[in-house]
C-alpha cells in the first residue's frame, strides 16, 4: 500500500494543482470555455505530454491523450472524466477522476506494460453544464451523439456556444470528426468521487456503479383559495400549502417504501404572494425523482401521481402537473462489473454495489460502448461544495482496485 | 325595508366616493397620513358637517364628529370604523362602519331623536398599520393608550410617524389630550364586514361579534442537511422541507380538532437555497394563532410547539422556535351584546355570534369601554383584495339591526 499512497500524493498534489485555477478568487470556478478552463484543461495536457501520450485539444475543447498499441486493428479503452466546475465547487468533482486516469497510464508506461488495446484518457469539457444549460456536449461529441441544435444556446453574457467554440480555436464544422466510431470502442471507465453518503457511513473506500439512475423531474402548481389567517374557519379553507405538505409527506412515505430503487425529493416549494397572515393560495413544488429501475421509476411516479390528485380531490384543490424531463436509466456493462467485482475482491475490499443517482458523461458513452465506474468515498457524502474532501488512503484503494480493473482487462481483451 | 334600502343606497354612493380616492390609479389605497388619506378624510368630515355634527381632526389624524346631548354630564357612545386602507384595497374595510354610522345619526337627526348621551362618531386614521407597521395608533389616541415611543418609527421613505402628524397640522405634544377619559365612555359600537366567508355560506346578513381572536405569532427555523437529490438515498436524510411538512399537516390537524376555537395558519414556507436537485437544509415557517378563548389558544400553541419538537428530534432536526408576538382575546361587552341580541331578533334575522379573527380598533378600546361590534356579510369571506363586495340587501339589514341597537341603547342608557 505504501507504493499506492506515493501515487495518491501525487494525484492530490495535481487536484490542489487544478483547484489553484479558478475564474474567482477564493473558490474554484471553471466553467466550459472560460480562461481558467482553459488554463487548467492546458494543465491537464502538459501533464499527459509529460507522461508521453499523444495529445490533442479536440473541436468542443475537450483534452485528449492516447497511448497507441502496436496493433493496427486496435480499438480505443477510455479513461476518462471532467475539467469542468460548477460556480464555487468541490476540487475533486472531475479532476479525481482525470488526474487518476493519467496516474493508471503511468504506471502502464513506467511498467512496459503491451497493450492489444489503445487507451485513451480525456478531461471532459462540460460535464456539470452550468454555463449553457446543456447535457454532456463533450462526451456527446465523442460519443459521436452531439447535437448541433444546442450551438445557438447563450450563455448570461448572450455568447453562443459556437462563438465560444469558435473563440477557442474550435470549428464547429469538425465536431462530428471528433467521434470515436462505435465499432472502435473496447469500453469507458469512470473514477468518480461518489457524491454522496453511503460509503462514508459504511466505511468503505470504494463501490461499482451498477448504472445511472434515470430521472423524472416535474412542476406542481396547487391552485386552493387565498383568505385571512384570521377569519376563516379551519373547515371551510382551500390551503394549498397544507395540501402541498400532505403531498410533500406522501411523495416521502412512498420514496421510503422504495427505498432500495428510488429517491424522490422535493426541492422547491414556493407560495404565490405568501404572507404569514395569509392561507396560501398558490403553491408551486417541484418534483425530482430518480431510480436506476425503469419500470420501478415509471411505477413510482405513475404513484405519485396519483396520490397527488387523490390529496387535491380531498382538499377541493386544483393541481397542474407539468413532466419537465425525463430521462431512462443507464446499466452499466455486466462483463465489466464482472471484472470489477474480481478487482475489488482481490484488493481485498467488500463489494459494494451503488446507483449513480447523479449524471455523468458515462450517460452519452453509454449508447455507444460498454461502460463502468468507480466510486471513491467522499467525506460525508458532501460534494457540489468546497467542503468536499476525499482521503489520500481511499484513492490509494482506488488506485490498487483501478489497477487490478486494467490488469484484469488486458488479460481477457487481450495484450 | 324600502327605507333601508334606500339609505343603503346613499351609503354605498359615499363608500364609492371614497373609494375614488387613492394614491395609486387603477386601485385603492389610502395609506395612513398619505394626500389620498387626507383627502379621503376630509371628504369624511364635510360629511359629517353637512349632518350637523360638530367635526374636527384631532392631532394623530383622526376625523371625529359630535351629536350633542342637553345632558351637561352625558357620556360619550362612539360610533366608528377606519378610512386608512392597506395597499390594493377593497373598498368596504373601514369605510362601510364609517359612513353607516353616520347614517345612523343623520337617522337620529332626522326623527329628532333626544339623547342623554353624545355620540361621536370617529373615522380612525390607521388601523392597517401599513406604513409604520404599527398597531391601532388612531384608537389608541382616543382610548388614552397612545404609545410616543412609536413616534420614532419610519416608514419606507425614511419619514418619521412624528414627521407625518406635524406635516399634517398635528402637535405630538396633544396627543393626550385627544383622549376620552375612561368615566366618559357610555360604549364603542363599531360595524364591520366579515372579511370571513361564514355568513356568506350560511346566507345570514349580519352577525354579532362575540370577542377578538388573541394571537400568538412565531417563526420556526428547521436546521436539516442540504444534500444531491440524486445521491443520498431516503432513510439518510435530513430533509428540512419534509420536517417543516410534516409540522404544517400536524398544525392543521390539531387546528381542526379546536376548530370551534381555533384558527392556525402557516403563511410562510422558505427553503434557504432551494433548488429542484438539492435535498432542502433549511426551512423558515411562519405560524399565525388565533383563538378567542385565552387558554385554549395557550394550551394548543404549547400543543403545537411540542408535536413541533417530537418531529424535528424523530427526523434528526434542529429546530429553532421564536415567539414574535402574543395578543390576548378581546371580550366584547356582555350588556352590550344581549342589546343587540334582542336588535336582531326583532329585526327578524337569526342570532349568529362570530369571533373575529381579525383585529379591529375596537381591541385598545375595550380597555376603557364597554364595546360591541357588528359583522355584515361580505361576497365569498374575499377582503383586503378589490374583489371585496357587500350586496345593498346586507347592508339594509345591518340598518335595520342598528337603528333597533341605537334604540335599545336610549331606551336603557336613557333619552
Amino acid at each position: 500500500m505504501i507504493n499506492e499512497l506515493k501515487r495518491a500524493e501525487k494525484i492530490l498534489q495535481r487536484i490542489n494543482d487544478l483547484a489553484s485555477v479558478s475564474e474567482d478568487e477564493g473558490c474554484i470556478t471553471r466553467t466550459y470555455g472560460t480562461p481558467a478552463f482553459i488554463e487548467g484543461r492546458n494543465k491537464a495536457e502538459q501533464w499527459m505530454k509529460e507522461a508521453g501520450l499523444q495529445t490533442r485539444i479536440d473541436n468542443i475543447g475537450n483534452v485528449r491523450g492516447r497511448l497507441i498499441s502496436e496493433n493496427a486493428n486496435a480499438k480505443t479503452f477510455v479513461i476518462a472524466s471532467h475539467i469542468d466546475t460548477i460556480i464555487n465547487a468541490g476540487k475533486f468533482d472531475g479532476p479525481l477522476g482525470v488526474t487518476m486516469g493519467l496516474d493508471l497510464i503511468e504506471e502502464l508506461i513506467r511498467a512496459k506494460t503491451k497493450l492489444a488495446f489503445h487507451i485513451e484518457l480525456i478531461g471532459f469539457c462540460d460535464e456539470e453544464g452550468c454555463r449553457f444549460h446543456t447535457t454532456y456536449p463533450g462526451s456527446k461529441a465523442v460519443a459521436g451523439s452531439f447535437d448541433n441544435s444546442i450551438l445557438d444556446a447563450k450563455d448570461e453574457a448572450g455568447i453562443s456556444l459556437q462563438q465560444v467554440i469558435e473563440m477557442n480555436g474550435g470549428d464547429v464544422n469538425k465536431l462530428g470528426k471528433d467521434a470515436i466510431a462505435k465499432q472502435d470502442w473496447l469500453g469507458y471507465f469512470e473514477i468518480h468521487i461518489e457524491q454522496g453518503p453511503v460509503l462514508y457511513e459504511r466505511k468503505i473506500p470504494v463501490a461499482i456503479v451498477s448504472g445511472i439512475a434515470g430521472q423524472y423531474r416535474a412542476g406542481i402548481v396547487f391552485n386552493g383559495e387565498a383568505g385571512h389567517a384570521g377569519t376563516v374557519p379551519m373547515d371551510m379553507r382551500k390551503d394549498a400549502l397544507a395540501c402541498a405538505a400532505e403531498f410533500i409527506i406522501e411523495t416521502e412515505r412512498i420514496a421510503l417504501a422504495n427505498k432500495e430503487n428510488i429517491v424522490a425529493t422535493i426541492g422547491k416549494t414556493h407560495i404565490i404572494n405568501a404572507a404569514s397572515n395569509v392561507i396560501p393560495g398558490e403553491v408551486i413544488c417541484s418534483l425530482d425523482l430518480r431510480s436506476a429501475d425503469e419500470k420501478k421509476l415509471a411505477a413510482v411516479y405513475e404513484e405519485i401521481k396519483t396520490k397527488a390528485e387523490n390529496i387535491c380531490t380531498k382538499r377541493n384543490i386544483v393541481p397542474e402537473w407539468n413532466l419537465i424531463q425525463q430521462h431512462k436509466p443507464v446499466t452499466c456493462d455486466k462483463a465489466m462489473i464482472s471484472l470489477m467485482e474480481r478487482s475489488v475482491k482481490d484488493a481485498g475490499y467488500e463489494v459494494v454495489k451503488l446507483v449513480s443517482g447523479a449524471g455523468h458523461d458515462a450517460v452519452p458513452v453509454s449508447e455507444v460502448a460498454p461502460v463502468v465506474m468507480l466510486f471513491v468515498k467522499c467525506f460525508k457524502g458532501i460534494s457540489h461544495n468546497p467542503a468536499e474532501n476525499v482521503e489520500a488512503e481511499d484513492i490509494a484503494a482506488a488506485i490498487k482496485v483501478s489497477d487490478n480493473f486494467i490488469q484484469q482487462l488486458i488479460k481477457h481483451k487481450g495484450h
